[in-house]
């Protein structure tokens, strides 16, 4: 937790108050705070400040807010997965959300077990975003979308995420073309399941304008892939 | 599980035996083998070849080879980390075995609770290292080391892993200069524990060789920015 994140009717009042549970635990084990000390915090979906810490009592924690730090920015692309198994799917909603990432669509596809879609997880997505976001520190949550049905997504909707200003990437291993990298434009980056997409799914992506690139004859796992890739797209920010 | 791994000896007659607890459950649970399919097969330390399935037993699957297949190439990369949580290590040493470094070194520091030496999980360093050879299909192990002092670490190792042809480069979030990308020559990466090294730490690192640079104002996880690093260092590839 490198800011602390509150709830955006905090800058009404003078004073700011962090009442919440596992906020106030973590600032207690981890950060051993004092009145007196600063601290970075950041208004959900606002701006983030640096703040002084004026009053601790056993239920909160009262600040003053010193000045307006930046927030960092976001990475210009939309992360399409397909919906990974539900303890990979809370590191991923986390990692992305700490890199940046300021779209994420999680996709059914063959290879992805229904049960997926009954985890309690999915339900709690906003959880693992306020922890990546408090990581990152950063402030705005990104846009989460979930489509169960394969292929109206990707006849439909894929291709409205799709220009020439903003290529669509998806990682294929037996694909001639490498994944590119330090690109100065947003794109789309579609990742498939475990043991990957079929090949009618594959024709499909590329029919609707996706174009596939391959990343080495490594096969890396859902969680490890996305900030490889993202390294690899965005390293000239 | 891209690959199941073979002790060396089995080259030394004609059909090989996989008898591996863990290797036949994954086998016979995700990947519903039958006789006269296919499977990859690496022998630990050594090459990969295609196989095809000549028996299956309760406790056996016997294999004849078909043909050679080429071991992926290592990122020419040593990995110095500040050793972190246990949870944290198990991941990241079958990470960085996926992605390909040739090289770990687990460093203290005075931010990495001393508590983290005792964990059982270094002594199953090699478990991790064979699962994360099994997922990228590789199999080479990556040299492991382990400094429990850092001083002496800094001062008279690590200088010997840094020349003009391989630079050393410290994960800093309070620095002008970037982290480089798509480099074309080997280098060692410095990554620090939770947390961050202490002023002291990186004026050492900086004295004795490393180059301070930064990923920009989001603060990563050490599990996440191993493979964002290495994504971006080596996008050449």
């Amino acid at each position: 937790m490198n800011i602390v994140l509150l709830d955006p009717r905090q800058p009404q009042s003078e004073i700011w108050t962090i009442s919440a549970k596992r906020q106030l635990e973590h600032l207690q084990t981890h950060l051993d705070i004092q009145v007196g000390d600063t601290l970075k915090v950041g208004i959900r979906e606002g701006k983030r400040y640096l703040t002084e810490i004026i009053e601790i009592t056993e239920k909160t924690v009262r600040l003053k807010p010193l000045k307006e730090e930046a927030v960092p920015a976001k990475l210009p692309v939309t992360l399409i997965v397909a919906l990974p198994r539900p303890k990979v799917l809370r590191r991923l909603i986390m990692d992305a959300t700490t890199l940046g990432v300021e779209k994420i669509i999680l996709l059914h596809s063959y290879r992805v077990d229904k049960s997926y879609w009954q985890t309690p997880f999915l339900q709690q997505l906003d959880h693992y975003i306020e922890l990546g976001l408090e990581q990152a520190g950063d402030t705005i949550a990104p846009k989460i979308e979930l489509y169960k049905r394969f292929k109206p997504f990707v006849e439909d909707v894929l291709p409205t995420l799709i220009s020439t200003d903003c290529p669509a990437y998806v990682a294929h291993p037996y694909t001639e073309n490498k994944m590119p990298f330090a690109i100065e434009h947003p794109c789309t980056v579609v990742i498939g399941p475990e043991g990957g997409f079929i090949p009618y799914e594959v024709d499909l992506l590329i029919k609707n304008g996706c174009q596939a690139v391959s990343l080495g004859n490594r096969i890396i796992r859902t969680e490890t892939v996305i900030p490889y890739i993202l390294g690899r797209l965005f390293s000239t920010a």
